[in-house]
């Protein structure tokens, strides 16, 4: 009895799909704040506040992320009926603007809880997925939402805590793709080929107002072991796309890559640094699942189907953060998947 | 350009792997009240006490998930390096338990959230991703315990509530599965060879002592769609399995279902209506992801093996019961995903 040697993984940690499920569309929807930021041009949607008719800021999550499935589903000219799975996750306890989400959508769904690194766990599952021929199409989607954030993670907004320099802002909003197999894809289209699993690393960080530093050995990790498993140098890719390091934990996660002669200056993008602009007083940058999530399903992809970059690595990160278990004096660890977009065609 | 009909979909929510894993290996891990209930003989390990040595029931969660899959890996005969992925996940907020659990195994980490259906959704994941040739083995692995989930999702034990006789008991308890492709199985083995995935499901229950009643629609509505799109009837299973819908939940289920003209008397199996002896005074019985994991990791897999069982469909049963949106007057739904093991061999 012998174990049969997967056909499609690479190295230790990595896949690369041999008939990968290419982008049928892409959706976001954004708060005020993240509209008035670099990429709130490129948003589908911006909340004019951030309860959008609902009671609660729960509410008013669950139901962003489900129009921001119904967005997409519109733009990829789909019916709910049409989508095979939907994988998804967002910060608040029990996933509940996924799972009510999911309610109301009526998709067959796997609930996921990566932190903020959920958007790149549920496009690499939704990938392999795809690309395994179990299903024909999957919606990866999640939300994050500052209000509901603050509320369960630190204090309530009420108290007008001041927050440090380093605290970042947790970002509202809510991002979708649909991934689907064709038989004769578009040109240009992107694909998702590929991607790392991540490993829960933890560094000891015990600072609930520094998840930059909690999640950069994460990104670290899994950046080296892509590159190790894929035999790929920074070179390859016209970008590197991390979560929401924030300012501080992009510093820090670059020092890091150096210390294993990696350089990734003028390659390294993060969401939760660019979002904001400077006059916003975001402090450190945002973060969330929602971060990357918009960032990928509006600047990202529009920037590749206009050509500006060919290959990219997006790798959500996410700070394992539990307000019960840190005040059990855990530390706080983090994780962070990579997945591999490819555009194609002319 | 043409949606490609996957080739291992069947029906609408439904799989069929083509190249099946088999099980390894499984472990399972219980408290001392589940060791002196129906299945206490068969688990591997029953703990003295809860704390298991820890400061806290969370930690003892966490340890009690991090043990069951090193034992499972054990009797498998494979070190974590080995293991290519794990999938899990918990009751805790922030799935803290199988996180930490992650940190300490070191095997790159897919988070689940599916309440007590965590079993059902990590085994129906790791088989595809290992089926569809992405990994060669998984480890799918999910807990829970008794005075955390008390803590968290209910009252302070301290309080000495009393409980209703609709309410159940959850399970202090980790089951691990780890699967894998082999070329030359041995004979006899157990395969995980489809499944179906769930949807959502809200009936409008709002009772927190009754997550029989919330995960009883969601466990006739898979049932049903698995009969349909698998052209399937009850007589085609030696056992219908269901997670934790404790002895009110099930006759609900069986009431739902033979409004759709399956009858399943004879062949049903409630994991939580089982677990407890009647003179433990478990009221409805027990829930829990670990409720149906140590069931399906000890009893279930025994009995395959001795050929008393050769095809049963595995079902764990979740209510997405979350404190913080139930205080804002939202309903429970429920969500139930099914996985087919089959005996191959002689």
């Amino acid at each position: 009895m012998a174990l049969i040697q997967a056909a499609q993984r690479r190295g230790a940690h990595s896949v690369e799909i041999a008939a990968p499920p290419i982008v049928l569309a892409t959706a976001s929807i954004a708060g005020d704040m993240e509209g008035e930021g670099r990429f709130g041009d490129e948003f589908d949607k911006i909340l004019e506040d951030d309860l959008w008719g609902e009671e609660s800021w729960e509410k008013a999550e669950s139901k962003m992320l489900e129009q921001t499935v119904r967005l997409a589903l519109a733009k990829a000219s789909l019916h709910e009926d049409q989508i095979d799975v939907l994988l998804g996750g967002d910060l608040l306890n029990q996933i509940i603007a996924s799972n009510y989400a999911a309610r109301q959508l009526g998709i067959p769904f796997f609930g996921l809880y990566g932190a903020c690194s959920t958007m790149s766990e549920s496009l690499l599952l939704g990938a392999m997925l795809v690309g395994g021929g179990f299903f024909t199409t999957a919606a990866c989607a999640v939300s994050s939402h500052f209000s509901s954030a603050e509320r369960q993670y630190r204090n309530p907004l009420e108290l007008g805590n001041q927050r440090p320099l380093s605290a970042q802002r947790t970002v509202t909003g809510s991002g979708a793709t649909i991934l689907g197999a064709f038989s004769d894809p578009p040109s240009p289209h992107i694909a998702v080929v590929g991607g790392t699993v991540g490993r829960v690393i933890d560094m000891g960080i015990d600072d609930v107002n520094n998840m930059g530093a909690a999640m950069a050995p994460a990104a670290s990790d899994t950046i080296v072991q892509h590159f190790q498993d894929m035999n790929r140098s920074v070179d390859d890719y016209d970008l590197i796309i991390t979560g929401d390091l924030g300012k501080y934990g992009q510093m820090h996660a670059t020092e890091l890559l150096a210390e294993q002669n990696i350089y990734v200056e003028g390659k390294f993008f993060d969401c939760g640094e660019r979002m904001f602009k400077e006059a916003q007083d975001a402090h450190a940058g945002g973060s969330g699942c929602g971060c990357s999530a918009i960032t990928l399903n509006s600047h990202i992809v529009n920037r590749m189907m206009a050509g500006q970059y060919h290959r990219v690595l997006f790798m959500a990160t996410g700070a394992l953060m539990s307000p019960g278990i840190a005040q059990q004096g855990e530390t706080i660890p983090g994780v962070a998947h990579a997945v591999i977009l490819e555009r194609r065609g002319a």
